[in-house]
C-alpha cells in the first residue's frame, strides 16, 4: 500500500526513485535533475562538494529502510525528475513492448537494449512504468539513457514506416527470416499472452526462435527479447 | 526465517516444493514422486482419482498462505521428492554454471537450456540449489526435464574432453569465434564476479556478447546465457 502510493506521488509529481550508491552515481552523472536525496552520513560526507538536489536529508539505517522498495536498502534514496525530452543518439532498431507487466522483464529488456546501443522503446499505454522502482533497478543505469514512450501501440506500429519483428510461437523460424537491411522495429508482447491480436496485425515478419527441445512452452520474454535483439542489430 | 528452515528440512529429506496448478500438474506427468500434496477442496475434486501422493491435505487460503514463497499462493502445494538418478537424453551443449545466486536467473537459464533441448546442467556447489522455490517456479517446469548436478566445477571442466565457451567480458567477439563442430560446454559465471580464475583457466574459447551500445556494463546472466545457447545450439 505504501509502495503504491508512492508510486502514485511519483506520477503525479514527475519523478522517480533511484536507490543505492551504483545507480546515484549514474544518476549523477546523467545530467537528470535530481530533487530529493535520503542518505547516511557516509554517502553524504563522500558527496560533500554536493549533489545538486533541492534538498538533501540525512537518515539512518531504519529511515533509509521504510524508504526502500527492497529487503536490503543501501544508504542513498533519491528522487530524480522524469526528462521532458530525451537526447538520444538515433539508432537503427526500435524495440516496441505491448502489455510487457513484470518490472524485471521491463528492466532487463531496457539493460539489454542498452548493450546492444537501442536507445529508444515504445510501449503499450498498459506496459509496466519504466520509472518503476524494480524497473529503475534492474535496468541498471540505462533508464538514463534510454527514451521510452507510452503510445497507442498498434497506431504507432502502422505509422512507423519499418519493417515491424514480432516474436510469436507462430512465427517462422529465425534462420529462415531476412535480417533488416536498415531500420526496424521489435515487439516483444505480454509474458503469457502475447503480442495482443491488434499489435499483431501491424507485424510484417513474425518470428520464432525455434524450439529445439520440444518440451518448454515458452521462454522468458528478456531472454526471447536479448536473442532477437544479438540477431537483429 | 521460516522459508529458511523449510528449504533445510527439504534439503534433509530430499524432496522439493511446487506450487501451483500449473506446476503441479507437470509433477504429476513428470513420473517424480509425489509425497504430499496441501490443495484447495476445488483443485482436490478435480483430481479424485488420485495423485499418488503419500499424503493428501485439503487446506484453506490462509493454510496455503502461510505455505507459500509467493505473494499469490494458488490452490495447490507439493512436496516432490528429488530424483536420485535421471534419464535424459544427451544432448550436444552441456551447460556450466560457476556460483550464480539468483534464483530467478537459475530458474530461467533451466527454462531457457529446456527450450534448446540442453538436458544437463553442473554447478559449482556455492551456485543456487536448483529445488530452490523460486527456481522451480521460474523454470516452469524444465526442473522436471534437467539433470542438474553440484560438482567441483574447474576438475569437472578439466576432465570434460570437450571445447568449454565461457561468457566474458575479456572474451572474442561473438562473430569471430568458430562454433563447435560436436559437443562442447557453455559457463556462465556469477551475476557480479563473472566466471572465477579456476573456472576460467579451463574455458578454451572465452566469448563475448559484442557491446554495440557502449554504454552498459554487462548483461543479465540469463539474457547472456540465451544468447549463447541460441548461438552455440
Amino acid at each position: 500500500m505504501a509502495a503504491y502510493r508512492l508510486q502514485k506521488c511519483c506520477d503525479e509529481e514527475a519523478v522517480f526513485v533511484v536507490e543505492g550508491p551504483k545507480l546515484a552515481a549514474e544518476a549523477l552523472a546523467s545530467g537528470f535533475a535530481v530533487r530529493t536525496v535520503c542518505a547516511s552520513a557516509d554517502w553524504l560526507s563522500a558527496h560533500a562538494d554536493g549533489t545538486g538536489a533541492a534538498e538533501v536529508f540525512e537518515v539512518g539505517p531504519a529511515e533509509l529502510e521504510r524508504l526502500s522498495a527492497f529487503k536490503t536498502p543501501n544508504q542513498v534514496w533519491m528522487l530524480v525528475e522524469r526528462p521532458s525530452a530525451f537526447n538520444i543518439q538515433p539508432s537503427l532498431l526500435t524495440l516496441a513492448l505491448d502489455r510487457l507487466q513484470d518490472p524485471g522483464n521491463m528492466g532487463t529488456i531496457m539493460r539489454t537494449a542498452d548493450w546492444f546501443g537501442v536507445r529508444r522503446i515504445v510501449c503499450s499505454p498498459d506496459t509496466v512504468s519504466c520509472f518503476n522502482p524494480k524497473v529503475v533497478q534492474a535496468s541498471m543505469g540505462a533508464v538514463f539513457r534510454t527514451q521510452v514512450d507510452y503510445v497507442d501501440l498498434p497506431q504507432w506500429l502502422s505509422a512507423c514506416g519499418v519493417p515491424v519483428y514480432g516474436a510469436s510461437l507462430q512465427g517462422r523460424p529465425l534462420g529462415e527470416v531476412e535480417r533488416p537491411e536498415g531500420a526496424a522495429v521489435l515487439l516483444i508482447g505480454n509474458e503469457s499472452r502475447g503480442i495482443g491480436p491488434a499489435a499483431m496485425a501491424r507485424v510484417s515478419h513474425p518470428v520464432l526462435i525455434p524450439n529445439r527441445g520440444g518440451t518448454a512452452e515458452s521462454l522468458n520474454a528478456s531472454v526471447a527479447a536479448g536473442i532477437l535483439m544479438h540477431w537483429l542489430v
